[in-house]
């Protein structure tokens, strides 16, 4: 396989002109670039990443920043994002923010510096947009809206939220609870339709609805015990509980170990369909997250971003599936 | 906060001899390290993470190397390495391996060009031994043998191995099946001697005893749940089985679907512990890996090997914890 060194003998100029010449950096006579391009071609000479990373003074390394990989969802999304930055010929870094302010900062740092070349914003927290916007360096958002510069991937959350409304009044609830994310910061999130249209429809069809926020997204199992445990205690006569999957399997565990039916007494709709969600009985109703072609949006972006391509579609919203299982009532 | 150059003013040198003083690498007079020593003291002078890092030639990125993050042990030995880490001041970059030997050369090439300081191994297909052995840089291995010269945590899992059979004995269970993970490579795991030992302890006790294989650790819903129901159509006998919490789920979920009841007619006991194995109903009987402390003590390591300190235990062995629950006989 040829190397840069072969092209520059090939075309009798130094390794840095070629170098130049790849990165579209820096001067090079019109006549000598023409040589050099002819030289690439007469070897069929492709720069391997590592070495393209060095000519354009890049880390090849790509920070993926979530609130914490432990989670389910977030570890399902890193891993897709994982395999395809390494497809792309990225490394990919991880960071936990904990929904910690300081954290955040410390990865934006890192991005202004140039330790990484691009950060894939999954993290919660917010500081002000502005500290987005004015780094002027490769960001992309999944499901977060950090401002008209920043490319953004979530999926329709507003169909999701619409399917699981509509699972409930199918099912004959009459009296639900849903439960969304921590309520943290200025910078909203797609993810907040899902539990305004939910809200809306289940009122509309005069089916009462209290909304209850988590704490955070954290991976204390007895957090969420006691969360589905004081539900179940304080709410006797609920019918319907909405929620990302973690949320719903406790749900499940402290109503089925209290006697309560499902789906006769209590139906269940969980956002999400990460994996070990899926190997429980009985099967979940699901509003299935599509997070391998999340993180595959998201990566292609971000390779256009780092590569200085054009980005056609800021807002690239994808459809969540419903997966019909045994906690509501089938059709 | 007193910055290097702070010091190297007090001190009246130039910033490169405090900063041989710091790293302790090239040479500097006693009479100006001693200078040095007392302004790092009277300005009470503390490096930070990233200008450490660079006086000592160090990427300050610890690669941690899994077969998938987006398996539930992985992600959550991932998500506490991180975590400890970045309390020592690293960064944390994160390689799926997908069994690939391939993939595990491109990390150990990484290793060798200085873009990380330090691998932790907690992948399974391997290389020849003296692949690790001869690199001469920082690798830990979580349950792996990569000779003698590279640090090891694990548990113990004999012990782990002999609660388990010692919860099918109290059980009553006369037909057993436990799964092992992938046996690819010639590298062996400290892993492989809880199987070893159940499968010992079953047919001591004249207990039927099958041990099957997995393909690997993926992700996969339908490959546990095919695996769960072969199982359970070809064996119409069994009445124990001994697996990982993944496999543990889809067992169960097949069980419960075909009304085999939990655990009158099936005991089940689980390994690892992982987050959400912990939520779904019958409670599982566990055996938990400590993950925090796995991973606590692998970043301990790294960081003795990364700094060139004495690491005095090369095999670090954990205590697994019995967490009794709903799908063995409760004693």
């Amino acid at each position: 396989m040829a190397t840069i060194q072969d092209v520059a003998k090939h075309a009798k100029v130094g390794v840095g002109t070629v170098s130049r010449v790849l990165s579209g950096k820096g001067y090079v006579k019109e006549e000598t670039r023409q040589k050099i391009e002819a030289s690439i071609e007469a070897l069929n000479y492709t720069p391997n990443a590592m070495a393209r990373n060095l000519f354009f003074h890049r880390s090849g390394i790509v920070a993926v920043i979530v609130p914490e990989v432990g989670h389910p969802f977030f570890s399902q999304f890193v891993n897709a994002a994982e395999k395809a930055l390494c497809e792309q010929g990225f490394q990919t870094m991880i960071c936990n923010t904990y929904y910690k302010k300081n954290y955040e900062r410390r990865y934006l740092d890192m991005l202004k510096q140039q330790r990484v070349d691009g950060i894939i914003f999954a993290a919660h927290t917010a500081l002000d947009i502005s500290q987005y916007e004015n780094i002027g360096r490769p960001i992309v958002a999944l499901d977060r809206n950090l401002g008209e510069k920043i490319p953004c991937v979530s999926v329709d959350h507003e169909t999701g939220g619409r399917m699981a409304a509509e699972e409930m009044i199918y099912s004959g609830c009459r009296n639900v609870v849903q439960f969304r994310g921590p309520k943290k910061g200025e910078v909203s999130t797609p993810s907040d339709r899902r539990h305004d249209v939910f809200e809306d429809i289940m009122r509309k069809h005069g089916i009462a609805c209290q909304t209850y926020s988590l704490k955070w997204h954290s991976t204390d199992v007895s957090y969420y015990q006691n969360t589905a445990d004081e539900l179940l205690e304080a709410n006797p006569g609920i019918d319907g509980v909405f929620a990302t999957d973690t949320t719903i399997m406790a749900v499940m565990q402290s109503a089925l170990s209290r006697g309560i039916r499902i789906p006769e007494q209590l139906k269940l709709v969980a956002y999400d369909g990460t994996f070990e969600a899926r190997l429980v009985f009985p099967r979940i109703t699901m509003i299935k997250q599509p997070v391998e072609q999340l993180a595959g949006e998201a990566v292609q972006l971000m390779s256009h971003l780092i590569h200085e391509e054009p980005v056609r579609n800021h807002k690239v919203i994808l459809q969540a599936e419903l997966c019909p299982g045994d906690t509501t009532v089938r059709r």
